[in-house]
């Protein structure tokens, strides 16, 4: 009922609907996406545990994927973008439109968020950068938490949103759930970023890179994973046993 | 389903229920959601962060759209009403007395917080007025978390809510999910007020002035920038492509 | 489509479905309802904040109105069964029947959480009894409070539940955001308990009776003016201005 | 809507799809809900309440079931496949391989939580293992709780997700909110666990046994009560009063 204009549909209206208006929406998601990430780490007191954060990030990508979703699919997140592409959710070709989109945006809202807070605040938190990891013998640890947690999302993004047998108006409640979910528990271990452009925006911002290749890494790793399955399991995509079921 | 009845039918229903009922419902709702808004703000213990006043403000806006949405638009905030009226959602002529009533709906629900406090109580939470913003030099960023966070709730509204061809029954879900947002991200910059009747009620209650100016003006923008943003994409608003895609 | 079955429809089964089970499903829903607000109470820390009883309360009554609601209403309160039978969704030789089960069930919840408590953490939170008033010059503060909230509560209700031409899936949220606001806002003026039955439970266990009484009048006068409130305002109950707007 | 393929249409479904798959998704399910579930309490600082594990763990639970319900049910927990055994959600030829698979999974999650985890925090929380019951006057609570919680979340189960006549597209999230509740209720008592699978996972990785059987005895004595009760209540299963609500 919600989304009655399927994906496929689109591609029957001009260039401009096809192309440049969902990476426009990607570009302004990401960028409010982020934003809010950056700054509620940034705002949050250190004693009142990862709470606050994690309801922030989730249910602002819930409403955004409520809102924007139908318009580019509601990725602002090159790991989504991949597995998207992978199950065909995604035409190949926009996927690198996708990711520039999605790694501007994260420099946007990484930088809205250092120009609104204040200077003390800002680098107490060392400006939302992911500084979990500090040494190697975290990076283990770190990477599996991010490939099992971006799975979890994944396998979300997958089944609820983008195939369209069955995606149902529910689905942006699981997406942020997913994310609210990956905060709390894997945000002492890795910051629980499942998303390359989360990642980017900080770094470049503060100038951070220390293990900034395990935010690739394990975010793109557990969305191949979450791809390569679903194609396997649903075989020549018609008679699938995953959508089957709905 | 939910809201079978649309509102461009309720013009061919008699003078009161076109326009005394939806400015009595602004009134109430207003007053009722700055009460619960100012009384958690009260209440709050200043060490568990801002969690509590953004659940309780964001669920306390989600059920009131939910329950009085249908009559008046569940608007409760100048801006919204603002960029209801930009996108066709609501008639010039009904912008005034909805201010008028959100405002005098402010009023009451700030006096009915300062009446079942305890004077300390009160008194140590400024009375539930905005007082994030102590000197110029946070002026700046204040004024932009405003305007950037009015954009987030303002799209929500816009598309979920007034919006005919798209309102659907979750987005009460989505306007709430905004306000919880904002306060989590932009609670320690701004306040993250985003609805000038929510700064007024309180303003009046305890004279507190200063910096008041922002949480009109910030709002006011924000609302402002969506509501034209959506008449440029939306075209001649038949076949706009951000109402095609649901 | 989840309520199929509308409540008038029910009278025409046999005497032990219309009378004898939703007064069993009242009991049932009260006691555990009362058990788990008195025990997220008592194993509340009292430096967190009240995030965690309001959570859980809100929480617990959405979920048994979702699963109780279409066999008794899903009342679990005295004030919520006067609103019912004030604008017809309860038959009136129901009401006295319905509030026994509630204020035993109540009994049988208070009863259970103080069994499965250690003795120094249940009179560490006063046995879940509202303590809340302690001298005369609260008295007026918290009976409005508990007016304003149940306000909410029943608006919610009748909106959203009881009123068959409205009832919607969705109802069981709004219930159940309606408490989480409550106790958010209101907790430390009152209580927040909007519930006689909630009270009188923990009452008896503790025999604790001081400032009891607010908790019947508060929460019974909040109700008496929504039912009469809904009663003027949809007129025959044919074409009210209310139920209209759905 | 969402779930137009009904559990019994699948058996026309070839062996794969009816045995291996389900008891797949089971093992997938499990494993990463034990491990969000122990994960979210290793992180968790015990100055912040239980909010953080009590969101983590029912919201994970409320996405899986919305993701991977429709394929194998969404048990993820010995005592709901005893409870949909008993009410005939479930074939009892798969209810043992269910179990043995559930126990898999809450291995491979606790093995897993361990992993990614440091070694100081991991037995700082005694590894997400129940130990909250520590002498012997604490057992007839703690098991009095579990059975009490159980009923509450296999009644969400039985008549939320299981049974074909009732289920609907909110379930998930109601299943959620009972641990939710659950955690944040009976916490402090005895661990909310509800589930002989999240025990087991962690008690063979941390070795640890005391009142082990505390956590088989309560929820599954708690799902065999709600299965009788629900047995007797719908009669013949046609004119069942509780499905006959709906």
């Amino acid at each position: 009922k919600v989304k009655e204009h399927s994906t496929s549909d689109r591609w029957h209206v001009p260039w401009y609907d096809r192309f440049v208006q969902p990476c426009l929406v990607e570009l302004l998601g990401s960028a409010l996406f982020i934003f809010i990430g950056c700054l509620s780490v940034i705002q949050n007191q250190s004693d009142t545990g990862s709470l606050q954060p994690a309801v922030a990030q989730g249910l602002a990508l819930s409403l955004l994927v409520a809102i924007l979703g139908n318009i580019s699919g509601g990725h602002f997140n090159p790991a989504v973008s991949l597995v998207a592409m992978l199950i065909g959710g995604l035409n190949l070709i926009m996927l690198f439109p996708y990711w520039i989109c999605q790694l501007c945006g994260g420099l946007i809202g990484a930088a809205l968020a250092k120009a609104v807070s204040s200077e003390d605040r800002y680098w107490n938190a060392s400006g939302a950068a992911f500084v979990t990891v500090q040494e190697p013998g975290q990076v283990l640890g770190a990477v599996v938490a991010e490939v099992v947690l971006t799975i979890l999302l994944a396998l979300v993004v997958c089944i609820g949103v983008i195939n369209e047998r069955t995606h149902d108006a529910l689905a942006p409640f699981f997406v942020g759930f997913s994310v609210i979910v990956a905060v709390l528990a894997g945000g002492a271990v890795s910051g629980a970023c499942m998303n390359p452009a989360r990642a980017f925006g900080p770094a470049v911002m503060t100038n951070h890179w220390d293990f900034h290749w395990i935010y690739w890494l394990g975010p793109l790793l557990g969305s191949l994973f979450v791809g390569v399955l679903v194609r396997l399991f649903s075989g020549n995509g018609k008679n699938s046993p995953i959508q089957k079921g709905r």
